[in-house]
């Protein structure tokens, strides 16, 4: 990592990290089951509730909201409460998620439903949801003010029901055939992008921004979310591994309908009959992959993640962002879009 | 029902019922799956989201904020958000404890997990978690002050994080023989009374009370939560309907550890060695209310309800609640105790 990035990451993700620590009482209930097992998907513990070094993921989310706070001219350290409650929402949705998808695993450890049972999975799940809430009110005890607070928590809730819409509509996806590239990029929006896009926009907020610049935050996070998801869908067919192994193609083996698939369907019959068939047949794989280069459906999706990326560069830079956290913005915002600087 | 609490009830509850369809969007989005669903379980549709007139609950903790409000001084209508929140947040927590539970039916209509599948059903309530939210914010535009909305929104998320907790407790319990008589206090302390508890809390709160008669507020309702959860345990054993046929005494055909079980469980080898069997003998529900009755169950679990019951209605007039108000409140008290006025 460069710098500024690298220097700012080292500085904001441990006060992040002690922020949901204090708020899921890690200190005083280690050991308790009901706090163990959120302790537990966050990677702080192994499965008998013991201290561990996990992979804790990259929070993403709240490195967004510290760095776009401080570009917007904000006191990064009272935006520390409310940049965790981002990531322990998306821990939330992740909790659920995985048991929606029924997967086994998560970031090579089994998940909360595998060890403990779908029950006990769901409820925690609801214990991170109201604990995310804790963390943003408690901008207020750094001096955020009570009316901005109100404004994001209002945010915060708006943005849960476009991530339950999304989560509702991919469901339901998966039961239909005629889902348009139109309702794909809807559904992503929720499920994908807004919480991206609040990330930024919270930092803004807490900056004390007007409408316009909060806004020009907002679009640039959703932007770099929209395009992140599609260019995820396009690694989940003609990324390296993928390519290597035709067993890693998971998204074609598991007929994931992402944006290239649902474009296919819609210029292929060739494809509809196969995707039609009950079982993938030898070769399957390879067969969708020549279907999927006939149409071009690879420089289709590549064409919206361009658009997408370029879009989230033009309102970054609308927004005016400011000194080094301006710099590592756009640093991370690189890393993110996997281009060169 | 007597006046006053008839007349502020019947001016009350449509103001609340009007809030949730507001924040539910009832008439924007009538017939979209997403929204349906939540209209479907709060009783105002049916499975093919056509109006409906249901049965539609109680509308209990809503109506206990409302006329805490009043009756401490404040203006109920400003409350009124506040108070769908409080049924919104009930209504979360049973569309998951129907998943939990694998409940089929709910006031004699398929619980949302029946008809749509699990996985909707988590992310119906998680929305219904996060409108709950919403309603509560809902205050600000009516004129509450942002700090208040802050404060109620935080005892908002402390009071589901006693939900979870006693949630989380109560499913650890089905598979433990050791629980006692106070871990199970402590359960539905979190379960079923945390959440009256902030009802009549939240009313007194937005009043602008001070502590001392906030807290008065919360533990009237606390103690009512727990007095109404004993006396549902003794129903469970000794109500007019279980007594008639043995079918209907579900709390012992399902070994449900509930406090008269408990209790009888730690005073009785014998009860312990039929509940160790692994199936309901013929007469196991006569067996085991002989047995309860043979150690005084029934007697220790009222002298509870008393307990409580006496409390809550100690800590209301400690509040000195004021106007036809607190009259509707003692007589709404009365009807949940089941005492003559």
């Amino acid at each position: 990592m460069k710098e500024p990035l690298r220097s700012l990451t080292q500085e904001m993700i441990p006060a992040v990290e002690q922020a949901m620590e204090d708020v899921l009482l890690a200190n005083d209930r280690a050991g308790d089951s009901f706090y163990g097992m959120m302790h537990y998907h966050m990677g702080w513990v192994d499965e008998s509730f013991q201290p561990l070094l996990a992979n804790a993921g990259k929070r993403v989310r709240p490195l967004l909201a510290l760095l776009s706070a401080r570009s917007a001219g904000g006191d990064w350290e009272k935006t520390v409460p409310g940049a965790a409650s981002l990531e322990l929402l998306h821990n939330f949705s992740l909790i659920h998620d995985d048991i929606q998808d029924a997967s086994p695993t998560r970031r090579g450890r089994p998940t909360i439903w595998n060890l403990w049972g779908v029950n006990l999975a769901i409820n925690s799940g609801d214990a991170m949801f109201a604990l995310a809430h804790e963390s943003m009110i408690r901008m207020v005890d750094r001096g955020v003010p009570a009316k901005i607070v109100v404004h994001a928590l209002r945010r915060l809730d708006e943005t849960c029901i476009d991530l339950t819409i999304g989560q509702h509509a991919d469901m339901l996806f998966e039961e239909r055939d005629d889902v348009t590239v139109e309702q794909y990029l809807e559904m992503i929006g929720g499920k994908t992008a807004a919480l991206l896009s609040f990330s930024t926009e919270l930092g803004a907020l807490v900056a004390g921004r007007n409408k316009d610049i909060v806004d020009h935050y907002a679009s640039f996070g959703k932007d770099l979310g929209m395009a992140f998801q599609v260019r995820d869908d396009i690694l989940g067919i003609w990324g390296d591994e993928t390519v290597i192994g035709k067993s890693s193609a998971t998204d074609i083996v598991t007929r994931k309908k992402s944006l290239p698939i649902l474009y296919g369907l819609s210029k292929s019959d060739e494809l509809i009959d196969l995707y039609s068939q009950s079982e993938n047949g030898e070769n399957f794989v390879q067969q969708v992959v020549q279907l999927l280069d006939g149409v071009r459906a690879h420089e289709f999706a590549q064409a919206y993640e361009e658009k997408y990326a370029n879009s989230a560069l033009t309102h970054l830079e609308a927004a005016n962002p400011e000194g080094a956290a301006a710099v590592a913005l756009r640093q991370l915002t690189m890393i993110l879009l996997n281009r060169q600087a």
